[in-house]
C-alpha cells in the first residue's frame, strides 16, 4: 500500500497554479489549483513518470524528425525547405508545449523549461505582424481562411492558446501567451462579431478554438475572447462549410449545439466542441445551455459510448455511429475523443456537481484514454478497439494489430495523452465554500480553500487494485466543513467508516475535523459480470467483465495454448479474481472458464498489447 | 404459372451473339450464346423490362445531365467548358453503352441503338491521335499515366473496352470496336512487356483493364491484348501503386494474384482483378492458377461473405474487413461488388464446372445484386446493409436511410446494374460436347450446339416462387445427350421426375431425347431458418430466413403497429409462410412471432425499400 505521507508537499506552495478550465463564473464546484494537489506513489504517479521519463522528451524528438519544429524555423525565415506533415502540424506542437508546461508545475526541472521557451521563442518568430500563425497553410495552399473546413487554422490557433495559458499558469511567464493574445486578436478582428471582413460567417472545420479562447478570456479577463467563442459555438450547425465541400454532419456543423440532441460526425470534433460550448454556457450563466449539454452528455453516454469510455464507433470519419452501433472489432474510440470527453465531462463537473461526471472521469481515465499509450510511456494507439481477431489483417498505422507506434502520419494522439497526464492532478478534486469533494482516489495530498479556512487531506489507498481509501484530514478549519466521497455507480455496497452509502452520488461527511481525523471508504472491487443493452446487436450473447473503474481485456498471451479467442464461449459463473502478470505493480488478473473447461484470464484493459499486439477481445460470448 | 410457349423464338437466330465472357480455350462448359437463350414471361424479365423502360432511358439523362457526355463533347472539341465528374466520369458513358449493346442483343430497338451510335461516335471524336482516350485526367490533371492509383485511365479504357466487345456482339458493328482496339494498342505500346516507355511498371488503381483486355482479344484474335492483360495480373501485388501513395491493401496490390489466400482491400476491385485473373487462367489454360483463384473464392464465399450475397463490410475504403468481419447495420455491400462477384463465379463455373459457382450467382442475382435497383427501375442502392436502425442518420447519399436515388456523384453502380440486367441471358445455362446445363430456372427456351446435334428445351417455372420446373425437350439429336440440372445446396429433398436428387451438384440426365420428353424438377420451397457461423459476432444469437434462393428482410412498413424492430426477438419455431405485399407478382412473404406475441412479416431482402426506405433488418434475435 502506498503511504501519502512519504509525498512531497506541493511544489509551488507560494503561487497558486490553476489547472485546465478555471471558471470565472460561478459553478458548483471549483477546480483545486494544481499548486494544492500533490500525486503520492502509485498507479496514476507511475503514469505521470512514464510520461515525464519517456513520452514528453521523446515526442520532442518526433516533433523535430517530423519536420514539425523545422516548419516553424521555415515560417520564421531561419530555415529554407518545404513545410511538412499535415496542415495542422503545428497543432502537435502546441500540445507538446502545454505538456511541458503542466508537467513544470507538477514537478519543475530546468531542462525542460529550458525546451519549452526555446520553441516558444521559435514559435514567436514565425509569427505575422499582424498576429496570424501558422506554418503550413500560406506555404502549401497559399491563402488564409480560404477553406476553413480543411485548413485547422483555427485549429492550431486553439492549441496555441491552450499551450499559452498552460506556460502562464504553469510558470508565471508570458512569453508565449503574448504570443496567443497576437493570435486571439488577429481572430477577433477577422471573424465574429467585431470582425469587419468577409470571413465573418466562417467557423473552422476542426472545433478547439472555443475552449481555448474561453480559457485565454479567463486568464487575461479580455472579454472579446469570450464572445468570439460563444460566436464560433453559435455560428456552427448552420451548414455554412458546406461551402467549402465538408460534410455538415461530420463537422458537427449540421444542427446548431443549442438545438442539438446527441453527438455526432467526427468524435473528436464534436466532443470538443461541446467542452467549448460548456465552457461559454459556464461564462455566461446559462443554465438552459447546461441542461442541453448534459442531455447530449447522457445520450452519448448511454446509446453511444463504449464499456471501455471509448467513442466513436466508425473508421469511416472517425465518426460517432447510430445509437448503439458499437462494433468490438472495428471501434474507432480514438484516444483523443477519450481525452475530449474527459475535459467535457470535467468542465460539466463543474457546472452541476453531478457524480456522473465523475464516473465518467474515472470510467475514461482508467480505460479508453489509457489504453492509448503503453505502460512504459512512448508508445501509442490511435484506435482502440475492444476486439482483435486472430486474423486480422493490419492495412493501416492505426490498425492496433500492428502494434503500438511511437508517433503517426497524424500524431494528434501522442502529445494528447502527454498533456494529459501531465495536467491529471487537475481532474482529482474540488472545492466549494465549505468543503472539499474528492473526485478520484489517488494517493497524495489534496488542499482546498474553503471559506473558514484550509482543509487538507491525505489520500492513502492502492486503488484501483484495492477498493480501501484512508482519507486523513491534516489541516482544518474551526468550524464544520464538508468532505465529499464520490461513490461510484458500480460501487454497490461501499462503506464509509462501515455504514452503507448509496452508490451513483457523494457521501458527506460534515463536522468539524481536526488534523489527524481519518475516514476509511471501502468500495467493493469483485469483479463484475457486465451484459451489453440489448439493442447492442454487435455483443448480443457476450459479457464483458469489470472490476472496480477496471474493464478487462483477454489476451492470447495470456491464454493456455490452443485456445483461440474467436471461438471461446465463457460461463459468467466461474469469474474469479486471478492471478495475472505483473504488467503494473498490484495488477489483479481475473479467470472464466470456457464451456471446453480452459480457464482464461484477463487483465485491465488498459494494459493490453504491452507484449507485442495480438488476438484480445474484451467481450466474450456467453457458453 | 409462366407459359414458356408463350416466348417468342431468339430473336437473332441467323447470328450467333456471344455474351460477356467467350471463352477461346476449353473450358469445362461453354456458356450458351446470347441468341440461343431466350427468356419467357416471368420474374428475370419482369426486372429486364424495367431495365428497359425506366433504367436505361433515365441513365442517359442522367449521363447528359451530370456532364458525362458533356465532357466527351469538350474532348473532341465541340464544346467548352470545365470537364465535370469524377476522374473516371468516362467508365459510366461506357457502362451505359454496354447495357445499351446487350439490350440490342435482347430484344433490338432501334431508337437505342440510335442513341448507342451517336455516343460511339462522340466517344471516337474525343479519342486522340495516338490512340489515347480519356476526357478528364489530361484535361483536369495536365497529365497521362502520371498517377495510375489515383486516375483510373485503364479503369476506363476496360469500360471503354467492354462496351466496344458487347457492341461488335450484338449489333456486328465495328464503330466502338475500333476505338477500343486504338485505346488497346496505345496500351500494348505504353505498358507492359512490348512497352518501349517509363510507364511500363505501372499497373492502374482500379482493375478491369484486365478482363477487358482477355475480351479484347477474344473478340479480336489479337495475342498482345491476351499477354497485356496477363501482365497486368502479374504486375500486380507488388507494391508499386505505393509510390504514387496508394495503399497497396486497398488496392489489391500487396500480394500478388497467383499468391494471395484471399481476396482483400477495395471489394470492386478486388473481385474486378480475379475476374481478369481468371480470364487469364482460362486463356493460358493454366488449372493451378485457376485451383489458386478457386481458394481465394472459398476463403471469400465462408468468411467474407453476408447471407445476402454481399460484399464488403467496410465503409472504410469500401473495403472487404477481416474474416467473420460483418456487421450488419455498417455493411457496405456495394452493388458493384455484387456484379463484379457475378462475373467471377460465372467465369470459375465456365472453368470448373463446379456447381457452387452457380449457386453463387444465384445468390448474388436475387439477393446482393438485385436490391440494388428499384422494382420499377430507376431508383438505386450503392450500399446494401443488412439493418437500418430506428435512429439511423443519414449523412451520406450512400446511406440507405436517405432512400434509393435516382443517380450519385460516383454513379459506378446504377450503369453497372443496367449492363448486368440486359445481359442476364448469358449467366444462365451452358453447354458442353455432349449436353445442356441448365445453371438458373428461368422460364424461357434455351438451344446448345452438342457435338451431336442442336438440343433445344423449354424452362417453365413461377421461380423463385414455385420450386417447380418444367423441362420440355423442343428439339434433340438423335443420340443420346446429357441435361444436367444444378440442384442448388440449399435444395435437400429435392425430386426429379418424383426420384430424389443430390443437393450442391447437378442431376444428370443422358438419354436420346425426342421433342415433347419433358422433365420435372421440384426444389423445395420451405422458408428455413439460418444460424450465424459462432465467429459471426456481429449476428450472433440472431436468425435470418430463406425460402429457396430467397433471403428475407423485415421492413418496418410490415409490422404491427408499435413494434420496433430494433427491440424484437423471434420464436424460429414460428416461422411460415405468409400474406405479404405482392411488391412483384407471385410474391411469397414469410412470418414469425416474437416474444411478445406480435407476429412479423417478412419480404424478400431484394424487394425492401420500394416504400420509402424505413428500418429493416435481415438478422433477428432469437427469444
Amino acid at each position: 500500500m502506498s503511504i501519502a505521507s512519504t509525498a512531497a508537499r506541493p511544489s509551488n506552495a507560494t503561487r497558486d497554479i490553476p489547472g485546465p478550465a478555471r471558471p470565472l463564473a460561478p459553478t458548483a464546484l471549483r477546480p483545486l489549483p494544481l499548486s494544492e494537489v500533490r500525486l503520492g506513489e502509485g498507479f496514476w504517479l507511475d503514469r505521470q513518470h512514464a510520461n515525464r521519463d519517456v513520452s514528453v522528451p521523446d515526442g520532442l524528438r518526433q516533433l523535430h524528425d517530423a519536420g514539425n519544429l523545422r516548419n516553424f524555423e521555415i515560417a520564421a525565415g531561419r530555415a529554407e525547405g518545404e513545410v511538412l506533415g499535415p496542415v495542422f502540424a503545428d497543432s502537435d506542437v502546441y500540445k507538446w508545449l502545454e505538456a511541458a508546461a503542466w508537467e513544470y508545475a507538477r514537478e519543475p526541472d530546468e531542462s525542460l523549461l529550458a525546451d519549452q521557451l526555446r520553441i516558444t521563442e521559435l514559435v514567436a518568430a514565425a509569427q505575422q505582424p499582424d498576429g496570424y500563425l501558422n506554418t503550413v497553410v500560406p506555404v502549401r495552399e497559399g491563402r488564409r481562411y480560404g477553406n476553413p473546413q480543411r485548413d485547422h487554422e483555427h485549429y492550431c490557433a486553439g492549441h496555441l492558446i491552450q499551450a499559452a495559458v498552460a506556460q502562464k499558469r504553469a510558470t508565471g511567464r508570458d512569453d508565449l501567451l503574448n504570443v496567443a493574445v497576437g493570435v486571439a486578436d488577429h481572430l477577433v478582428r477577422e471573424f465574429g462579431p467585431a470582425s469587419a471582413t468577409g470571413s465573418a460567417g466562417d467557423v473552422d472545420g476542426h472545433p478547439v478554438i472555443e475552449t481555448a479562447l474561453v480559457e485565454l478570456y479567463r486568464e487575461t479577463g479580455t472579454r472579446a475572447y469570450l464572445d468570439l467563442a460563444a460566436w464560433f459555438v453559435d455560428a456552427r450547425g448552420h451548414r455554412t462549410l458546406e461551402r467549402f465541400g465538408g460534410n455538415s454532419t461530420y463537422l458537427s456543423d449540421r444542427v446548431p449545439v443549442r438545438e442539438a440532441t446527441t453527438v455526432e460526425g467526427h468524435a473528436v470534433r464534436a466532443v470538443y466542441l461541446t467542452t467549448g460550448a460548456t465552457d461559454v454556457a459556464i461564462e455566461t450563466s446559462d443554465s438552459g445551455f447546461i441542461s442541453t449539454l448534459a442531455a447530449q452528455y447522457e445520450h452519448m453516454a448511454v446509446t453511444k459510448q463504449y464499456v471501455t469510455g471509448g467513442l466513436g464507433s466508425r473508421w469511416d470519419g472517425e465518426a460517432f455511429g447510430d445509437p448503439y452501433e458499437l462494433p468490438s472489432d472495428r471501434a474507432y474510440a480514438e484516444t483523443c475523443a477519450a481525452i475530449g470527453a474527459v475535459q467535457w465531462a470535467w468542465r460539466m463537473l463543474l457546472a452541476t456537481g453531478d457524480a456522473s461526471y465523475a464516473d465518467q472521469i474515472e470510467l475514461l481515465l482508467f480505460n479508453g484514454f489509457l489504453a492509448g499509450v503503453s505502460l512504459r510511456g512512448g508508445d501509442y494507439f490511435y484506435v482502440n478497439p475492444l476486439q482483435v481477431r486472430h486474423d486480422a489483417h493490419a492495412d493501416d498505422e492505426r490498425t492496433p494489430k500492428n502494434g503500438r507506434l511511437r508517433w503517426f502520419g497524424c500524431a494528434c494522439c501522442p502529445p494528447n495523452i502527454m498533456r494529459t497526464l501531465s495536467s491529471l492532478g487537475g481532474y482529482l478534486a474540488t472545492s466549494t465554500a465549505d468543503g472539499l469533494q474528492v473526485h478520484q482516489y489517488v494517493p497524495g495530498t489534496l488542499r482546498a480553500a474553503t471559506d473558514a479556512g484550509q482543509l487538507e487531506v491525505s489520500v492513502t489507498t492502492d486503488y484501483p487494485w484495492d477498493g480501501r481509501v484512508r482519507i486523513a484530514v491534516q489541516n482544518a478549519p474551526e468550524t464544520p466543513v464538508t468532505l465529499s466521497l464520490r461513490i461510484p455507480l458500480w460501487a454497490e455496497d461501499a462503506t464509509l467508516d462501515g455504514a452503507e452509502v448509496e452508490a451513483g452520488r457523494y457521501a458527506e461527511v460534515t463536522r468539524t475535523f481536526a488534523a489527524g481525523d481519518e475516514l476509511e471508504l471501502v468500495l467493493p472491487m469483485s469483479p463484475r459480470v457486465t451484459r451489453p443493452h440489448p439493442r447492442l446487436d454487435a455483443v448480443r450473447g457476450s459479457i464483458a467483465v469489470e472490476r472496480g473503474p477496471l474493464v478487462y481485456a483477454f489476451e492470447r498471451a495470456d491464454q493456455p495454448e490452443g485456445v483461440v479467442l474467436d471461438d471461446v464461449s465463457v460461463d459468467p459463473e466461474s469469474l474469479t479474481e486471478a492471478e495475472a502478470p505483473a504488467l503494473v505493480p498490484g495488477l489483479v488478473g481475473v479467470s472464466l472458464r470456457t464451456r471446453d473447461g480452459a480457464e482464461l484470464t484477463g487483465i485491465p484493459y488498459f494494459a493490453w498489447a504491452n507484449r507485442g499486439a495480438d488476438d484480445m477481445r474484451v467481450w466474450l460470448p456467453e457458453a
